[in-house]
This record gives C-alpha cells, sequence and structure tokens, in this order.
C-alpha cells in the first residue's frame, strides 16, 4: 500500500500532524476547526491523526496557500529566488509567472533561465509562456519567439499554458503563428483592455480563458458574462482594485482571482503580496472568504491546478496561518508540509544580456515644431495613458508649469537611435531617471527636464550595463540590474531599500510616487492610448508610428 | 480568417440568431436579456448580430443546454438513440453515461455499442469507463475488464475519464489494477455510500473527485469539505435531491450537480428528466439560478469541459428555452444550435449478449432452517438496504404478514444455480416479478410468493431472451429487453406504456411503487448493508457470502 494512503487510513503515522486551527475552506466559504495531517507534501486527511511532528495551530486561522494568479516577477527587480523569499513571507505559495519581459530580451534562454532559478525555491513557479515577444510585429526588441519556439517547452511540469496574448489585432484577424501558439495549451490567458461588443466575443472565441487588464466595472462584468476569468489586479501602479471589487460575490467569486502583475520589491517589501489585495479587497467591504476564495480555490480553478487551492485530501500541504482573519497577517507559511524558514540569501545566477546602446549626444534628442502636440498623458494608479492633445512650441520644452516634460527611448540592442516624445505627469522640475526596464522590448527609457541629464542618466544605464538611475547634475543614485538588465543581484532587502532610495531622490526633484514603474511603462505599445519608442511617437489605437506635432 | 471568427467580429453573417430572450448567465447566476449568434454549431458572439436564420425568443428565457453528471443510459430500459429523443425533450444536451450494465453484460463491445449507438443522436453522450466489471472479485457476471481493457478507449472524443470506483476495499488496500485504472484519466468519479472519517479521506486522497451516492445531508456536506464534486441524484428509487439540497448556496453550487443515475422510461417520459430535478429543487426552496448553475456550468467544470455549460463565445450552442423560469417547462431544445426536432423511432442495433440460465426448479429455491434470518429491508426511495434480523421459520415463508418474501438469483451467463434471500418491503401478496436487469452483474432476479410463480417469472425473463416479468398463474405481463437483456428495442413511447402496464400488474398483486427498479438492486454486491446473489446473501460492509440464517 503507497505510503500516502496508510497514512490517510492512520494506519500510518503521517509526517506531520496541524492541530486546533480554524481551517479556511473554500469549497464551502467557510472554516472547520480540525487537525489535519501531512505526508510527503500532501494533505492525507482532515481529523484525528497522529504525526511524527506536531504542530500547535490552535488559536490561528490557517489558509490555503495564497496564488497570485498572473505576475512577472522581472517586474519586482528581483531575481527568482529573491522574489521567492519574499512572497513566501506573505503566505503566497504559487505564483503563475509570465517570464516576458527576460523573453523579450534574452528569448528562450531567459525562459530557461526562470525555470532554473524557480527550481532553487520552494516557492512554485508556475509559467504561462510568453504570447507576445515582441509585443508587436513593428517592436524589434532582443528576440523573437514563434510557436515552434513555445512547442518546445510543452510537457515541462511548470510550464502550464500560454500567458496574456496582448496582441489583440492579430487575434482578431486570424493571425496564424498566433493561432498556432494558442492551440500548442489547454489553457490560454487574455490582455485586452477596454475591448467589448463584437471584439470582445471574436477574442473570447478565439480561447482567451482570463482577463487582467479590466480598469471599469462595467468591461470587467461584461468579460466575466462572456466566460473570462477576471484577475483583479493590483500593482505597484496599475491598481484596478477597488473599481472592480463590486463585481465579486458569492456567486462570481469562482471566476474571480487575484494577480499582481507588476509589483516592486519595495512595494512586496512594505505592503505584501496577495495577503496585500485580500487585505485591501476587504477593507473595500468584500466578505473575507469571498476574498480567500479568490486567493486559492478560484485561481487554482482557472489553470485547471487541481493539487492546490484546498487543504483537502490529495492536494500539496501549502498554506499560511494568520492570527486574525480580516486583519490577515502573515505569521507563518508552510509548503509542501513543510515551514518555508528564509534560508537567506544566495546569489543569483546572472544570464548574458545585450546590452549595445549609443547613447544619444543632446542634439539627438532635440525636438522641433509648433502646434498641436501629442502629449502622452499618465492615469494616476492606471497603466493605460491618455492622448492629450496640447499646444506646443517645442523651444518651450521642457514645460515644467505645464508638467510637460521630454520622454526618450534609446535603442538597446543594436546601437541604433533614440526616439522622442513628451509627457504629462512626472512632475520632475529638475533632473532626470532612466532605466533599462522598460516594457515590453526593454530598450532604455528616460524621462527628464535638462537634455544634458536625460542623455547623462541613459549613459549612467549603459555604463551599469543595465539599470535604473536618478540624475541631477552630478547627482546620482543609480541600482544596478545585473540579470538581463531587468532584475538585480542583490539581495531583496537591499533592492527594497535601494528603490527607496530612487525614488526618493526622483521625489526630491519632484516625481511623483512609483515613477520608475510609470517610466517603465512609457513604451509599451499594447495598452492605450499612446506610448514613445525608439522610433518616436507610437499611437497603440491606430497601432502605427505617428508625429509628435499633429497635421 | 476562420468563418467563426468572422463571424464573431460581425464580418460575416452567423449561421444563425436567437434574440429577444432572456439568457441565463451560470457566470453570475443571473439572467440577461440579450440575442447570440451561432456558427457551426458554437455561440460566436452575444449581442446584435446578423444571422441567415433568425430566431425570435422575445418572451422566452434561455437556458444553456442541461447535463447530466451520471447516468446509466442502460437503467431507463431504452437504447440509447430512444432515450436521446426522450431527454432531448426535456432540455438535456449532453449526458455524462457510465455504460456500466453493459460492460458487465457484453464486456468491451458493449461500450462500443454504446459508443456507436450514441454517436446516432444529437444528443452528446459523454462516457466515464466502467471501473469495476465485476463490481467486487466475487462477482463474476459476464465480463472483466483490466486496466489495459480501458486504455484502449483513451483518446476517443467522447470518452473522458473513470466512473465511479465502486470498489471502495480495493481503492483504501491499494489495489494495483484499480489503481493503474484510475491513473489512466484525469476525471474520476467516486461512488462511496457512507463513507466518511479517515478512510473517506484516503478514498479522496487516492484520487475519488465525485460522489453521488449521499443519502444524508451531513455525509454529502462531509464529502464536500473533503473536496469531492456533489452529485444530488434523483432516480426512480434512489431520490436524494429534497435530503440533500440544504447543501447548495451560492458559495457551493459549483461544486454541486444534479443526476438521475438510474431513471427508467416511464419516469423520464412522466417526470422528466434533469428539467425535473430542478423543479424539484425550487420547489424545496433552492434559487432557480443556483439550480440552473448546477445543471449547466458545475457539471460542465466538474469533467473539464469548457466548451459547455453557458451561452458564452467559443462554447456550444446547446439550449433550451422555457416560458417561465420557476416553472420551468422547457419548450424548446437547440443543439449545436440546430432545433432538436424528433425524428422519430429508427430501430436500434440489438448487441449479442449471453443468456446461458436455467431456469430453477422449484425445489431448488427452497430454503430450510428456523431462528434469526437475516432479511433484505428495503428502504422506500433509496438504493441502500438494511440488514432486517426478524425470527423466521422458512415453513412459513413467503410471510404476506410479515411481508417477507423470497428473492432469488439465477445465473445468467453459466447455467449455474440460484441463489435465495429473505427481503422485505416489495408488498406482494401474490404473484412473482422477475427480470434480467440486476445490477451490476445482470444475473436474473425475482421476487415473488409462491415458488411456482418464481420459477415461472424467470422461465418468462428467459424465454424473452432477457426482459422484465409479472407473473401470476396463467396471467404474464411482459416487456423483452433485446438489447442485452437489459434495453428494449421499443420505441421509447411503448417502452414507458410496457412499464406503466408491468408496475400496475404488479401494483395489483399488491407491490409497491417502481418494483423493478427496487427488484433491479437486489444484488447490487456495492451497496450496503446486504444483497442477495446466484450464491445467497451477501453483506456487503463484511464483502463475503453469509448464511441466511445466523448462527
Amino acid at each position: 500500500m503507497p505510503a500516502g494512503l496508510a497514512a490517510a487510513r492512520g494506519l500510518e503515522p503521517a509526517d506531520a500532524v496541524f492541530s486546533g486551527g480554524d481551517v479556511f475552506n473554500p469549497f464551502a466559504c467557510a472554516w472547520e476547526r480540525t487537525d489535519f495531517a501531512v505526508r510527503d507534501g500532501c494533505v492525507v486527511g482532515l481529523g484525528d491523526y497522529e504525526g511524527k511532528r506536531e504542530y500547535d495551530l490552535a488559536g490561528t486561522y490557517v489558509v490555503p496557500g495564497l496564488i497570485d494568479a498572473h505576475v512577472h516577477i522581472e517586474s519586482s527587480l528581483l531575481a527568482p529566488a529573491e522574489y521567492a523569499r519574499l512572497v513566501l513571507r506573505h503566505g503566497t505559495t504559487t505564483v503563475v509567472a509570465d517570464p516576458h519581459e527576460i523573453a523579450n530580451v534574452c528569448g528562450a534562454p531567459g525562459i530557461e533561465y526562470m525555470l532554473a532559478e524557480g527550481a532553487r525555491t520552494p516557492l512554485d513557479i508556475l509559467v504561462m509562456l510568453p504570447s507576445c515577444v515582441p509585443a508587436t510585429s513593428l517592436d524589434l526588441g532582443g528576440a523573437r519567439l514563434a510557436a515552434a519556439d513555445l512547442a518546445r517547452f510543452r510537457g515541462r511540469e511548470e510550464v502550464i499554458g500560454l500567458a496574456e496574448v496582448m496582441n489583440v489585432p492579430g487575434v482578431l484577424a486570424g493571425d496564424e503563428d498566433l493561432r498556432a501558439k494558442m492551440d500548442l495549451f489547454e489553457v490560454v490567458d487574455g490582455h485586452a483592455p477596454l475591448l467589448s461588443g463584437k471584439d470582445l466575443n471574436a477574442y473570447i472565441y478565439a480561447g482567451a480563458g482570463s482577463d487582467h487588464e479590466c480598469t471599469t466595472l462595467a468591461e470587467a462584468r461584461e468579460k466575466l458574462l462572456r466566460g473570462m476569468y477576471i484577475m483583479i489586479r493590483e500593482g505597484s501602479t496599475e491598481q484596478n482594485l477597488e473599481v472592480l471589487l463590486p463585481l465579486v460575490d458569492a456567486c462570481t467569486a469562482p471566476r474571480c482571482c487575484f494577480a499582481t502583475d507588476d509589483r516592486h520589491a519595495d512595494m512586496l517589501a512594505t505592503k505584501g503580496h496577495i495577503d496585500d489585495c485580500i487585505r485591501k479587497a476587504v477593507a473595500c467591504g468584500l466578505r473575507i472568504e469571498l476574498a480567500l476564495r479568490m486567493a486559492t480555490l478560484s485561481a487554482a480553478d482557472r489553470f485547471g491546478l487541481h493539487d492546490r487551492g484546498a487543504l483537502a485530501p490529495g492536494r500539496l500541504a501549502d498554506f499560511c496561518v494568520v492570527d486574525d482573519p480580516d486583519r490577515f497577517r502573515v505569521l507563518r507559511t508552510f509548503k509542501r508540509g513543510v515551514e518555508a524558514v528564509d534560508a537567506g540569501y544566495r546569489p543569483p545566477a546572472c544570464p548574458a544580456a545585450p546590452l549595445q546602446a549609443r547613447v544619444p549626444e543632446p542634439r539627438e534628442i532635440r525636438v522641433a515644431g509648433r502646434g498641436e502636440a501629442r502629449v502622452i498623458g499618465l492615469v494616476p494608479g492606471q497603466i493605460v495613458t491618455r492622448d492629450l492633445r496640447c499646444p506646443v512650441d517645442a523651444a518651450g520644452v521642457p514645460d515644467i508649469s505645464r508638467d510637460i516634460l521630454k520622454a526618450v527611448v534609446t535603442d538597446r540592442y543594436r546601437g541604433g537611435g533614440s526616439g522622442v516624445g513628451l509627457v504629462h505627469g512626472f512632475g520632475l522640475r529638475e533632473g532626470a531617471i532612466a532605466g533599462s526596464v522598460s516594457h515590453d522590448s526593454h530598450n532604455i527609457v528616460a524621462v527628464g527636464v535638462a537634455d544634458t541629464d536625460i542623455v547623462r542618466a541613459v549613459g549612467e544605464v549603459v555604463r551599469l550595463g543595465g539599470g535604473l538611475a536618478v540624475v541631477f547634475g552630478d547627482e546620482v543614485t543609480a541600482l544596478p540590474l545585473e540579470c538581463a538588465g531587468l532584475m538585480s543581484a542583490l539581495p531583496y532587502e537591499e533592492v527594497a531599500r535601494s528603490l527607496a532610495a530612487l525614488e526618493e531622490h526622483a521625489r526630491r526633484l519632484g516625481a511623483i510616487e512609483n515613477s520608475f514603474m510609470y517610466l517603465s511603462f512609457l513604451a509599451l505599445t499594447v495598452i492605450p492610448d499612446i506610448r514613445v519608442t525608439e522610433r518616436g511617437v507610437f499611437d497603440v489605437r491606430a497601432f502605427e508610428d505617428v508625429a509628435l506635432f499633429l497635421g
């Protein structure tokens, strides 16, 4: 008889028994005071058992391990093992990760890197393969992944589906390579900001099963009614939870889950991870049991992960312990029945990454002209931008009074040129910020006041071989990102501290909160309305390069 | 561009548009007034579309096609295509069928027969492979199916999993062939009446994902909390709905569905199918929307059937139309966008089936002895029996005053002997009833008053080559079951009429309602407490043959 079966029947002692806690049961959205027994990492049974180790959980609440339904680990700026150290502390035991950023920089070897680094940590890093590398046919980036390239990853235990299909026009046009990618997997995540009506129907018909890009309640409701799982996202700057939460009730909770998408190390360290989403949901009025349903079983079901999402026989013994469900402070996390005790920092491998950038001369980023200009308008707390039309005289840029600054994207891969646009919303009154994190192609992006500072900030990022920098004259704050120019090789505490120092420096220069996260999305050619690339201004809706000045 | 995609986008007309109805949306358990468009059998979109055909559904309510989560079609006594004609009228568009009965009689060719006949009807007959043929190691029956025999069916489009694993002792003992069968499929249905505590944990740990045998609310609640899908069963005699319904609320509805398991043609014709379950649930106080959730998306989800369960883009255009959701009378049924108009009766193929029975002489079914006897006690409305201990003098049997009659099981396959037991609850005051439907081995089973009538009834079933018979002296009512001795080759109307005539005749002799369904379970060696087989009395709990008289 298999050992687990014997343990389940109580014929042999379990490896461990956890007793006295109130266990959250997502099948009924209810609490149940029960002991449970674990053998070989799986729950074998609930009830009265004996085990080789006994854990007294009396007085605490036990919750199945939290699941992040969609995240780019790279966006934390942490290498995978450091990311894992940090989120495990917050009760997360599984993340569904899309290594889209490193794939855009390094191609398939970047995905291999994430899988290999993921295997070093007790956190389950399950991978949805990046569907759109490059994000659009106009982007060059560092790699191009066709269906055949993705097919090679099929059958790998950690690879569970196809990640956010951002190329909505391609799906709607019946693009064949995209179709071939979607046919590789049963589980296909969508990514369709603002899509609705017939085009939404067509996108779902083509196979997109979820969306994490909803920014309004009506949008989320339409997508849910049409059959999509709704991933309510709460990232560093993409914060949709409060607006979308009225969607969730007992009937819809099985179709909703939480995702962080892009959350910086400092936010993870100070606010938390999915536990933070749960707290925020409760603060917004959601019943804790529905928030926990979303964070556990609903997320597991979305991916057909029937081995987790609940503490039930045969499922992984992944759970966290809290002292008060509504306050939801995670005290301890267990992965496969073993307490996730922090083993400390171990230096990650750092993949070689292309960085063939030519730092522009100030004259190369000058703009000329006057009239109505296309200005990228940041939207606080959102990833979408507005296409602001402002009367601008190029000679008057930067225009501190109207907060119109220059945004520059420098080709990272081929020593090519730099594109220039205008942006409203950063608030900088002096200096410049720059970084090699720049979704999705991860060219070098900068925003600043004086051209000399912009150029110097770009130069600093290049000098570091990838990183983030704040520059004002000779005053420089920087964080090197040794791993592909996307992630730091440092311990998470240091990265969080560095990020805080960068943000603090930027704030002293006038910048808004989370300026580096907004910066990283300035070149993101798949989210409306307009962006800037190494070629210049890009209109996402028209899907074409456009001139800075109209007419 | 694929035609469906073009239709979804509204660039080409759909095949059909259904307009004006209130459509039930199981993702939100809500009604939505919307048109929807269908192309190539699938919903392409909801909203304002144009189609080659237009259906005006204004004033009606549209519900995704109903799903029976667990049924033995053989138990209707109808061949598959006739069964389909009948249930399609009641809004059912998918049944998850376990061809367990015919597999016990005919082996793998019986499964092939059901697949082939199922392909003749628009109803989707999806097959869960019978896991326990024979039901126990002590049963002989007509076939033995090992894991290797089942493996040959893997990959067939209609084959979706492993059906009710009834051999609970085998599972708990770690039986290797059973383990091999369970490892063949992702989806494994359970069957564990009264199992609880550690043994239930172990059974679920081993992989059983559902149960349709709950008879008490506490039992169903425990199983649901441990992760099983609960199939609330409402068959001809196994009626668990009213007792189990308090389990269902908005949180648990995604984990509950309806099943009929064993429902005779006459009940299907007069009361209905899953529509009847829905009506009964509403009559018991369940919100119609939760009942519909169970009957559609929950059932589809249980089997990972993401192509149905809702009217949403990319899913099958299976639905029924009702005039009033609470009354829930099905007016029309559509399968893959086409109205299921009754095409009339077509004679089914009739598989050759073994029938090598030796009709016993009256002296062979005499019993001797006196003292405390094991009497099988029927439980009205349930499939379980009670182990009644009654003082009996064999010379005083039949004992009409105490309703203690003789139950006889005659070997059908090898011309072997007959086993005799005693039964309480049939109510017969004269005559006998017999049939070749006798779960799970389908030997010939009879209950009656005078031994001569019992023998004559068995003889009539043998003469018919399988069937059901009521006998009192020279008065005989019979229904031949040409298809393997399990199903009739007649049109469903005639089968329903014949069944009614049989039951009416039995009733005139004193029998309870649905006497033939109770009769068919008398030899069922996998449901407690006690049964009768061709070997004599069988104690299910002890899993052994026992003597009629104790001590």
